[in-house]
């Protein structure tokens, strides 16, 4: 059993049976440089390697303490939507600045969190009527996950079904890393360690990811079907009366690699929620705010949620904020009751970070950037296509909007995934940045074990030779790392 | 059966049986104003209660769009160290934003963070030789209570004694709102619809907590050992072998209102935890950064942390962050084995936010201001006990530096408590504010439903005016609910 770094995490690799030698999976690790720790102290999330340091950055470029200066082909996990160093939102962090920093919400609130408030649940230009009431801005996506949780509890407590105590989510999930968001994500890689700190009463179905689980002989209303009719088995077994909710993003996000759900999932899962009273949450951390080419991802589906996970994207990087968005159906219930959210927080609305958010997210609007993204996002599919299709261990290229995956398989006709050891999504996305890219490394993307992609989210402001120049990169770092790959075969075939 | 708000929490209150009629109650209850919500976006704590608007703040006062000016004698929920508007904060800020605003730590870093986290790990300037070796910042105390967990967890997994999963904590102790931080506190008002959604493998032990859980026949020796002889006995029950760490507020905070361990308490507890190798986590979220006297609150008990989370102060609410502080002993452990921490985060060590909390901190450390906390703090006490000592319904006033907690009770002989319905600790802090004076509410603080108490903690350079402003005004506040309160008794006696 070995224990290797998937995207930075540790997963034990016991599981892979493929068609290379241990040796092989030995040559390519120890490829992996592991160099002396300086005397740092951080905790980084490896003790071995010291980060980069980063100086400076301007709009899509990020520039190293070395002077190189590196194209962000991804926002770190798909946060930036403006870019970096934005001269606007500045001014408004340090308008919130002059005016008071931190106000404790049990009693006081500034305009900075009302106005994001309205920013966020105003109906988009679409005109789609999302039915939600009530935003409440935490820290980041992990704690709204935990906030969702809570409030959906809640819900149910003063609605008089007490005995709802169930969660269900996706495999192939991630919702965050704080333990409620960890017992509701099947990331297999960050959850090692951790199977005595997740809570009992979680349950998962498969995802929606018709690459590697639609059946050849399927169509996709049949996938479709099979993918409900094993959500409502779980639903059955659990007992429907026992559920609180079902947690899902629009568009999957780190794990998966930018899968969107076949055509009709979310309107089935929509229908079998409120069949059994079942509250349908949707986590957009990573897919929301404009990212797949709506300023909600779940528009895409024609569906509304009850209740809705928002992060990253929100503060675009400039502020670590998360939030939940509440409909109307869920406050009403609250509203009749006792009248008070018994989930509170410290940093809850807070001031300057709802300020940097609101400056963000006006932008976004002012600007019209959902719709330069979804006009943008077609260019940069063909481009992914048309750039990386014909390559040997290109699988799939899926996403939307500015949101896309490529995964890596080991064999197209299979789609057998290389060997997790070799971590080759990882040494595409080190060998691009080299080359002056950032890209995301995504492991265990078909199960948790098995599966490499990189995701490609850049910021909304992205100039078209940039664009292109991102695919072009990311080509380069591939055909190099496919080269050492097929060489390392040779050598021990 | 009568629901009611307990600080702002609703809390099922059926367990009162005090000396008021239900009468009584219910004319106290109807006092509290209910007022129609504004048409707000925002999900407020209270659906019926609009927060004041805070449109500035200096120093130590901040002002309400009404125009009055507030006297911040508890910094929110002791959060603000240095007072409101600080220039040299902003300054920082604005640097960094002129760097970068967001990098993704995977592999990436800014100098801000590793600058704090050398900042806050150097040795106190009284010497003391505290064993912390790394530092990890996340957004929240909440979310450093998780990653401490985490990290714990992992500890173990690596040192191989995956068997050990029971976390053991105190009863009343409050150390956050995530589902992982929420599981380990028993806040029992912030509990109440939550039964489903907390881990099972937590368990708990009686507060140290002299001035209600003190016998008269004992000694203050004699109530150390059994507490500690309780503590034992858990470890005992759940198998020493099978813990994973015990958690603990060096001085209690919010739930109990800053209350310091008897003398000799700390040291056996860290003895205790070691002789079965036990991991000591401190929770130093409200107490630490200099709140209590000394840097870090570990520092009066003479004893060494294996694990520390901070939160509040770090930012001093400029930035909301929180963190990890990690003693070598435990990084030696990852450092032998994996040499990956699996507990990751997409706004760990945020470039602004650590920008903003080094600065609070180079602050009070160049201005000394922890030793102005623990000179002014004997002011504090002295003027807090020459004027409310003598009060009717005031029992108990305890705390170091600037953290004092004010208890209420019905009688000082017996100690018992104001009918949890009256909310009294509320009604006190309500009319302090109407006097022109923040401080921070406290109810349940006894056993989860009963007690209340108010709790101080003014900003490290608030001025001498200031701080006996704060006195006179909070007893001017009490006086008005003292007589209130009388007057009802007697109406309806």
């Amino acid at each position: 059993m070995a224990t290797v770094f998937n995207n930075t995490s540790l997963v034990r690799d016991d599981s892979f049976e493929g068609s290379l030698s241990t040796k092989d999976i030995q040559i390519a690790v120890q490829e992996v440089k592991v160099q002396d720790m300086p005397n740092s102290a951080l905790m980084h999330r490896s003790l071995r390697e010291q980060p980069y340091n980063v100086v400076s950055g301007h709009g899509s470029y990020f520039k190293l303490q070395d002077g190189r200066e590196i194209l962000d082909g991804c926002g770190g996990a798909a946060v930036t939507l403006i870019g970096h160093g934005n001269a606007e939102v500045k001014a408004a962090i340090i308008e919130q600045l002059d005016k008071i920093s931190y106000v404790f919400t049990s009693s006081l609130i500034t305009s900075s969190a009302e106005e994001l408030a309205k920013c966020i649940l105003e109906i988009p230009p679409g005109g789609f009527q999302h039915g939600l009431e009530k935003a409440y801005f935490c820290g980041s996506g992990s704690e709204a996950t935990d906030a969702a949780m809570k409030f959906c509890t809640q819900y149910f407590f003063e609605k008089g079904e007490p005995q709802r105590k169930y969660f269900v989510s996706r495999r192939q999930a991630y919702h965050g890393s704080t333990v409620g968001s960890m017992s509701v994500s099947s990331y297999l890689a960050r959850k090692v360690p951790y199977e005595d700190i997740v809570l009992p009463n979680t349950s998962f179905v498969s995802p929606a990811y018709a690459y590697q689980y639609q059946l050849p002989t399927e169509t996709e209303d049949e996938y479709v079907r099979r993918l409900i009719e094993e959500l409502d088995a779980k639903f059955q077994e659990l007992g429907p009366q026992n559920i609180i909710s079902f947690i899902a993003e629009p568009v999957g996000g780190a794990t998966t690699g930018c899968v969107p759900a076949p055509k009709g999932y979310f309107l089935a899962v929509r229908k079998l929620c409120d069949k059994y009273g079942i509250l349908l949450h949707l986590d957009e951390i990573m897919c929301g705010m404009g990212r797949t080419g709506t300023y909600f991802a779940f528009e895409h589906e024609g569906i509304t949620p009850d209740i809705v996970t928002i992060g990253k994207g929100l503060g675009g990087g400039y502020a670590p904020i998360g939030g939940i968005l509440v409909s109307k159906k869920c406050i009403d219930i609250i509203r009749q009751g006792t009248g008070a959210i018994n989930h509170t927080h410290t940093y809850q609305n807070h001031p300057v970070m709802c300020a940097a958010a609101l400056a963000v997210q006006k932008i976004v609007k002012r600007d019209e950037l959902v719709i330069r993204v979804k006009e943008m996002g077609i260019l940069l599919h063909q481009l992914l296509v048309e750039t990386l299709q014909n390559c040997k261990y290109v699988g799939d290229i899926r996403g939307r909007g500015f949101f896309w995956g490529v995964e890596f398989v080991a064999d197209k006709q299979s789609k057998a995934s290389l060997p997790p050891s070799l971590g080759f999504g990882m040494r595409v996305v080190k060998r691009a940045f080299e080359l002056g890219l950032a890209v995301y490394p995504g492991a265990g993307t078909v199960d948790g074990v098995r599966g490499d992609n990189v995701l490609i989210a850049p910021p909304y402001t992205i100039s078209d030779t940039d664009l292109r120049k991102i695919v072009r990169l990311l080509r380069e770092a591939y055909d190099s790392e496919e080269t050492k790959l097929d060489l390392s075969l040779r050598v021990t075939g």
